[in-house]
């Protein structure tokens, strides 16, 4: 019944011409929406801050990269990972959050609806080894274990990575897939704009530390010898 | 002229209904395409490690790694760098070396003659930036740079990056680009597990070696303390 209905619907995506048999509109509205996700990582960045402050040693870098690690790492595995094994969310019953979620990035991004293959792939690797990955950052961070740095290094690179394929692949297909140019920038740039910047900065971070520690290491060795 | 006349000429692969207006087929032999690139490879990998024999210092798998990085850094810089800035190979006169190679590889995976976003993408990435940090490599292990591992696992993580890529788009578009079941095992699949196994170990070495300097430098750290 019910998706026989559904399939009245039409979308609000780009290409117009775009295939969703069984679409649902969104339900909920852009500020639930976003106001959800943005009440969720306000909690968890600020559990994950209360929480490292119990650590003596660990700087205020350490501290917010641990903030980053947790919300970076929840939004890969529960937001991206929904996407990326719920192939139909655009039939989704109204008011799924998960799905409003993709429904609504849609309009900035409709290869997202559409399952683009590039996009999939990107977002596979991201919400299966980076999400995962991220969380054990949290936790080698607050250990300062020895694979600390080279994990959010590896983490990052791969962050960048998947940007660069998902904006390069975006180009090369026309740059034509925002229902206005309001969620182009609002969803499409200033969205993913965080996963370019940041992981820039964690990547500069790591390196030097890393570069640091091996000119520590080599000066040992030589003096052995 | 020429043009006109070439575009008589039907193409090899699957799927049959792509079309490439313009075709012109593949001039020189299977064995003379794949020969030029293994006898050039031999040349480099030979030359890499004589040179590398002059350094008292490198370790032989400090040497072999010199030689892989010349091998694949000029592999992406010449090969895979044509194919990336050359939307065109396919209508190339017969005899284009560089051409050859593409439309004869197209055969075991045909995103290439096709301009797949997803292979541009990625093939994008490995020339400009892989390519060139994969001849900064040889330079590192030479010199034994602070940077050496650092730079080794990035590279490497880029390229596995890629490679999974390549592999989960295509699985996700059908796994359907080789014209036989030969080209798929002897192109798509044998040509590409070497970088799929190569930095795999690569990666290892690297984590391996960057978490011992960590121990070594949290170690010195805690002593000045």
């Amino acid at each position: 019944m019910e998706s026989a209905e559904a399939s009245f619907y039409s979308h609000p995506y780009v290409p117009t011409d775009l295939n969703l048999p069984g679409f649902v509109p969104v339900f909920l509205s852009q500020s639930t929406i976003v106001g959800v996700y943005g009440i969720a990582s306000v909690i968890v960045v600020s559990l994950v801050w209360m929480f490292s402050g119990r650590f003596a040693k660990l700087s205020k870098n350490d501290r917010l990269l641990m903030c980053w690690w947790a919300f970076t790492g929840l939004t890969h595995m529960i937001l991206e990972g929904y996407f990326v094994f719920s192939p139909e969310f655009y039939k989704a019953k109204a008011g799924t959050y998960l799905a409003e979620v993709w429904k609504e990035y849609s309009k900035g991004d409709s290869r997202y609806a559409a399952r683009d293959a590039g996009v999939v792939a990107v977002e596979g690797l991201t919400a299966v080894l980076e999400g995962p990955a991220s969380l054990l950052a949290v936790y080698a961070i607050a250990r300062n274990k020895s694979y600390s740095y080279v994990l959010q290094l590896a983490i990052s690179l791969g962050q960048l990575y998947g940007t660069a394929v998902y904006f390069i692949t975006s180009v090369l297909e026309g740059d034509n897939f925002s229902t206005s140019s309001y969620y182009y920038y609002a969803y499409y740039i200033t969205a993913n704009a965080s996963w370019v910047v940041i992981p820039s900065l964690v990547v500069f971070r790591c390196w030097t530390k890393i570069c640091e520690a091996f000119e520590v290491y080599n000066y040992n060795k030589t003096k052995t010898h």
